[in-house]
């Protein structure tokens, strides 16, 4: 199986800051990296080759510009586009299966980050909005600046929201709280010192935007320095603890490594251990 | 389908405060709102009707009195009414079926809350004891001053909490934590600010009981004013969420999102949105 | 069903310090409590036998000496041993099904723990690494002092962890949040506070180990006290709802309480709370 | 919990042809038993009465006339009637939620059946259309005369079956087969040969309806001979197993069994089967 | 959301025997349709264009000449190309994790079909081994003729099937019978007579490959005439249905005709039937 | 991992008929192999044993003596013996905790027989009674001869049938079909061919017992010689499809072959299959 190329891009910046750090940029920052159309498509294409490159290890996700993350959908786009929303079909249950298909496409792009292999960090700063709560919501990790503002916007626009923020955010926050309700029910703004308390971002990194990124960068930096085998294995049984039973998982997770035990990583990372040494491994 | 009538409510009163926003109350203050026989079929049926009334659009419920949102089941009453525990059975297997029934009867009354189509916000004060944990867990956001007394005491009546507690506790504050199993396996109280902390409650209010139910009212006319089907299908998907895997969920929004796109809330919200006008939408 | 005898011990002590609570010790303090391989046998065989105790209602678990809970695996025993992953065995597959096998046993070990009728409180301080957070996941509740260090270790020796962590720390600490991913994905220590903060632990105890045995002791006499039918009950009910619908689990803890709300221990409770007496119950 | 009461039966009979035996009849023969409002209401009803009634341990359903079973929806009054389908609200999303909350009350009344805490045996003859297998399907038995005309209509009224051909029929036949496919996408008749081959049915009866009615009247009687608490957790527990794994029906029946084994009716089946006596079982 | 052009065929010959009815060829007869690396890539991007045609409403599959449906992997083709299994990757965790991610690639084909939104009738004659079950099981229909041979083969190749038949037998032929057990394990040939008998094929068709096309079209013609919307959403409901409970599916039903039963499809298809006339129905 | 001993057996024997075959016979034909307390554990123990010895690949489970496989559950033995059923425990929740207990610990020897590794084939002859269907449910195949006489005896003693039968009949036989609800609740004796029909045998063999072992035994030798890591894997994936999704199925099919594709199984099967050699396998 080769590895799928990546292809020109419009409208992300995808840099090697470092040996096995990718960092990946939504950038369109005169719009607040709003998302249309042809931003799904990219987004969908680096994630599928990411995932297998093994040049790759932790992956770091930002927002172009000094103020968003993304704030969202384009709905001025979305409002002139001929999009499967304005689209002339006058049969609500024909146009009801051109929406479910473009639902489930849009899904399936955001559901390539949380396909990818690799960890995900998402680095949130400003206005961190809609799609923004869906798209870090597929990510493993999130840290933001400490003026983020964050927003489960979908309510506002009329619609529950459908990407991926309804079925993610219990995963990452830890059930359907009162705050999960709340956030969803009424899209208000909350702020990072919220999305902190609520389990939703792990940390809060003081001074702005640098230093937001130089965390994540250290952050990524330390993981890729671990056995590549080990990380990627408790990324995958983590994710496929969800909605499952612990037996199920217990299953599951002995026959994960079955196989991955048997990796040169393992006596390594032992004798480093013993002897004190950085050990190094084997790209996967 | 014709809308259920309300009954003649004897131990709840059920008022409209404001457009679209109701607010039941368990009115037997005298007994600290505690439960017996007729109150659960009275329960049950204002949630029945609530659900499917247009008018209706968020629901906040209260405990009538100073001392309590509830204290539980009125455990005099059932020490002396002819009940299943009580009944002169003596084969253990029929017994068994009986007190199945019963059981099943009580939490379908609980059920029907948190069935209800529109938000339902619990607001807590005094007392909330056994009956209170699973009721208000049945709800979709709690707000308490900060007084209020919490206890799952089921523990102490020599039982296991069984109308909904123990299956809605484990969503609704993340999991089956330490502090879950501290507070369900020992029946001792906690305060406002542990179950803040412990995400039981979003909001704890200085004040008393007329500050809280101020707040409540102020955050049930703010999501009263949000399209109506974005916001039933946020709570309904948010609910689906739970036991299932994300990607059964997330086709599961697919196709619910498939009709409701179809909204003129949407084209409205997103009007109003652009033009900074408040939206007005149609009944549902 | 006659009750599997508690074999002779040599790595971990049980006492009784006071009616109907066991504590179990992990006692190779001069190896920081590290785990070899009959140290899981015995593991699994005193939660076997004190599961139906008519003695036991409450269960302790500590390590003893001043250092730690545990450190995890004994990696340089592990590293001489002829296990699993050091035998000669060339064909991948052989290898592979000989460590799932070997995999599953340790995982029945910890299981042993969690399946255990009783609640288990695992009192934690000095280092808490790798196994020791596999172990403490599989308690019910998990209380530390204020200078126990915790980590995920395994990433460190190059494998995902797999008798436990990875299973239930999702389910113990509600969700795969971000800090999950965060300490199970790079291996770094954190401290009793952020344990406290993420609901890992309930309670950090300040002054050391001889005040942590002392809080655990006394919250287990006040377990003791309770119906030990309630305190099973509502722990198999809580422990049954992971990874389930509630629609299931409501119709499950109807079912359970349908011989259960038929102990005497419900009248008991119920007329000492009117009594105020305190209630004696009968052995289970 | 008191006995739901049996309303005025204008669409159905209800008899008792013998001890602990009832028999349902679908009673409008002039127009085919075809179903339309109130009827729905009506089989909800019975079978709400049923399920608890001590004096029912068996359940026959079946068609008046000689023509059929049910020729299914009576789409003549479903065209005229001021029904969800036709009635006049113009926004799609409004539409579609009063058509799903239209499709789980009928949902409801069929699943009714399917709830029933005794067995029921549905006797099928002439026309067995569209709801005809909704309903058979809800049962627990399946017999039927030799010119049974079966049909899974609804393609052919241009919908997707909703009431629960689709959800059971995968269930009672035994999996998603090339055969289900195929009558269930052709709205293909089939004949009651082809629906003994294919599990649908169990029985074929040779000699017309009355025979029909024979066999399964000296079939219900000889099950309302048998121990009720064995009859009934005998259904539950078979039901349960649909969609579950066999580890979770395995705990789910030993704890429903930890009340049942319990039953005088055991000693009483035991002691009768050594002294080849027929033993007679209390009410349930 | 553009329809996914088809690319250029070397395997596989598309035509289009009669409107609204598509016939998949697989095209390599020399080789007994044997697949190799390129064919499992036209596979895919056939389905993922027909899925989404409206031209398209039934779909035929059959492998081209005389002597095979398909003669399962090309082994040849296998051992010779630089495939993963013959990599020379010595690290078993590294070979295991291009291993996996080759082997969800290939599931990933045989699911486009299974994927599929229209309805895929397997047309089998001749050898129809290994992964020619694996292909027909992730259809809906399975029709051959008198003189098939069919095997699930993979265990005569050394491993368990993982491109689909163990985990689609089951769902298909209803459990993990006796007779898949046996067939899975043992790799036998079994007849045509036994495949119907044991429910993997619907219809046994004598008089050869001729005689089986033409049946094949006419049930393809036959059900190309009905509502696409009713036939769409059958065969979506009924997949839906497998590993999950009849509660959920009844609730995912209600969800999905809520949008459904708005078609035109609905009164144009009640319209014809009560004026026995044939509808037209629009394109999906 | 050592592998478990065999203990000494009193009422079973366990033979070797040919290399990699085991032949385990229910021992007690005086008593038409009826079980009773110590059965149980040389039950579990002999199933324990085998699934890890390198010596066995396929095992033959039959009963000695003409009359039956087995007649069930020693009813005589039951009263007497001081049972949890017959115990002086009062209180009926202590009671319930009790007899849970028992039923999950035999459960526990029965899914020793599922859990085995290794295929099991039951041959079934004479009375094949209660247990004799929760025992040879757990079997992977079932042949029999024709004068086998089966029946779900469990209601006749008043009971749900609770170590088996009614978590796996659906999945041997196919869902919960008439068939199984009708010999389930009425506990008839059914015959071989009524067995074969139901898909719950998958052979009748004619001739008597003899002719039986020597169909068991020539399968047996059959399956033996084919790649034990094939086998073995075809196994546990086809057990862990049912109550599971398909895509959670392939999945988990993926990671399992990801280390058993490594096997040099697969590049001898691949070469003898060429040059039409039979291959030796090494041992598993």
């Amino acid at each position: 199986m080769a590895l799928r190329s990546l292809p020109t891009l419009k409208f992300f910046s995808v840099t090697i800051p470092t040996q096995y750090v990718v960092h990946v940029e939504i950038n369109r920052p005169q719009k607040l990296n709003a998302f249309f159309g042809p931003m799904w498509f990219e987004l969908k294409a680096i994630f599928e080759h990411l995932t297998h490159d093994p040049d790759v290890r932790v992956i770091l996700l930002s927002g172009a510009g000094d103020r968003a993350f993304t704030a969202g959908l384009d709905v001025e786009q979305a409002a002139k586009a001929n999009n499967p929303l304005s689209a002339s079909v006058s049969d609500p249950s024909r146009k009801a299966t051109s929406l479910r298909r473009h639902i489930l496409e849009l899904q399936d792009a955001i559901t390539s980050v949380a396909r990818c292999e690799k960890p995900v960090i998402a680095l949130l700063h400003g206005y961190t909005y809609g799609l923004g709560i869906d798209l870090s919501s597929a990510c493993d990790m999130r840290f933001c600046t400490n003026d983020t503002k964050f927003c489960v916007k979908e309510v506002d626009i009329g619609l529950a929201a459908d990407v991926g923020t309804l079925s993610r955010l219990p995963k990452v926050v830890g059930g359907v709280t009162s705050w999960v309700k709340d956030v969803c029910l009424s899209a208000r703004p909350f702020s990072a010192e919220e999305a902190l308390k609520n389990n939703f971002v792990s940390r809060v990194v003081d001074g702005g935007k640098p230093e937001l990124l130089k965390e994540g960068l250290e952050t990524a930096k330390y993981l890729a320095g671990k056995s590549p085998v080990a990380v990627l294995g408790t990324k995958n049984i983590l994710d496929a603890s969800w909605g499952r039973t612990i037996e199920d998982n217990l299953n599951y997770t002995a026959v994960w490594n079955s196989a991955m035990l048997q990796s040169s990583d393992v006596q390594k990372a032992m004798l480093s251990g013993l002897q004190k040494r950085t050990p190094t491994f084997e790209k996967l």
